[in-house]
């Protein structure tokens, strides 16, 4: 694992490394922030899925969620999208290739040679950071912002009783049934039909998020609300009767501006299960 | 006045927009986020001037000033740094030229034409502000990082009874001492000399921030502490025995991660004086 940079924050330190992933077969950049508390001990460990185009960095600098995680004492993860690189493939859309890996294992080509952000996620970088960091591998939460949303919910509904509390900002919602999603599963599973086991909310629908404490956010003037399919994963949460909050916000849109506004929100209710 | 964008923000709303400035003889392009009470009327103002290299958007994105001018009901104004355009004289330095306009008046060839950037900010923007958007030109507070944080106190100091407070992040305090200022004044004005009157540490000295409370913080690690001068203007504040706090803050560099981290004391401390 390299250092790139380790900045003060909040009384913490915000960090961003790299290091070699076996799942994706290249180098893979991350940002970690570590609150005080994290000199005397192991801290919970929330981690935050970014959306299409962006990289470890947009969160990073741009949600606002370190002041609240310093408030909690808890550290938040924050994982690149995609595997990236000249090796890599790629294709000229924003929403295929580097920087929209989607949480998942490809298994076509040219995607599954490096496109596997799924076990990058919950196996390479785990162990990476709970071996490397002080952090308690007891007390993790997910959460997400759209693509990352949907992964939030995906990958803790893959990972039984890892993930205390999953929430998501404008996720994804239901793939398989929209443009984005269908895309996608065509490119890196081969088919639509291929994706129904990674769909937020067939996921749901099947029980695999039941005891999980669920929190939603998305705007009423999401430009992208069309693609999210917030009704289906509120229908299937409501119809499986999860613990869980949907709130659709008034005016907010899908931008950081949104993510910021409710980051405070977010991290109090990942760590009131965190430090329960 | 152009709108570039609008999106909601803490219950607020951060728009970005365009005018003519008169005062560079360029469109000029700024941030402003309005917190949720300016839809009842006027509601106080604090200036955030941007150091180097950035651009109305750095702090707007980064900073995390929104969070806490939304709890305390005062808008935020980020200006950009200096004239751009192709028209625009500029330098492959980055400590020079565009993005770099030092908030002060240039008198020489070829930057006087458009870099008038202290008429920028106190005229021809205050001017558009306070016709345009539901601001009380009583209460206005001016802050700022690096450059910007002797921006902050320079165009206060040049503004007798205008701002309320006026606070800094990392600002270089005594540029007629130090390699930067040195450079631009050579530039912008002819001489070092001519930067005299656009010294924070030595207008300290005048008197002219007599009355006016002031909050610095600047960080133990700042990678560019020695061009800083942090000294220079707490020995002169403390000879004058102004009414002013100035906080090394340990472990910290020059980032927005420091100036994030900060940003709370910063907003309190102007909305403190800006509601008295």
């Amino acid at each position: 694992m390299d250092t790139i940079s380790e900045n003060r924050c909040f009384g913490g330190t915000q960090g961003v490394y790299s290091h070699a992933s076996k799942a994706t077969g290249t180098d893979m950049t991350f940002g970690l922030f570590l609150p005080e508390e994290a000199a005397n001990g192991p801290v919970p460990l929330l981690w935050y899925l970014s959306g299409l185009t962006c990289t470890h960095e947009n969160a990073m600098t741009k949600a606002g969620a370190q002041a609240w995680a310093a408030a909690e004492g808890i550290a938040i993860v924050f994982p690149d999208t995609s595997p990236r690189g000249d090796g890599v493939a790629d294709d000229d859309a924003y929403d295929l290739g580097q920087g929209a890996g989607f949480y998942l294992n490809a298994t076509e080509a040219p995607w599954a040679e490096h496109f596997q952000m799924e076990r990058y996620i919950l196996e390479d970088l785990s162990d990476l950071l709970f071996s490397e960091f002080p952090l308690d591998a007891d007390r993790q939460g997910i959460t997400g912002h759209s693509m990352g949303g949907h992964g939030a919910l995906t990958l803790a509904a893959k990972s039984p009783g890892r993930f205390r509390s999953v929430s998501a900002f404008a996720p994804i919602c239901n793939p398989t049934a929209e443009a984005w999603g269908q895309k996608q599963f065509e490119a890196y599973l081969g088919s639509v039909e291929a994706g129904r086991t990674h769909d937020a909310t067939l996921l749901v629908e099947t029980g695999a998020l039941d005891g999980v404490p669920l929190l939603i956010d998305t705007g009423t003037d999401d430009q992208f609300g069309d693609f999210l399919k917030t009704e289906a994963l509120a229908a299937a949460v409501a119809k499986r009767r999860l613990e869980a909050t949907i709130r659709l916000q008034k005016g907010y849109d899908h931008s950081y501006f949104f993510v910021s506004s409710f980051m405070e929100d977010h991290v109090a209710f990942h760590a009131e299960a965190l430090w329960a």
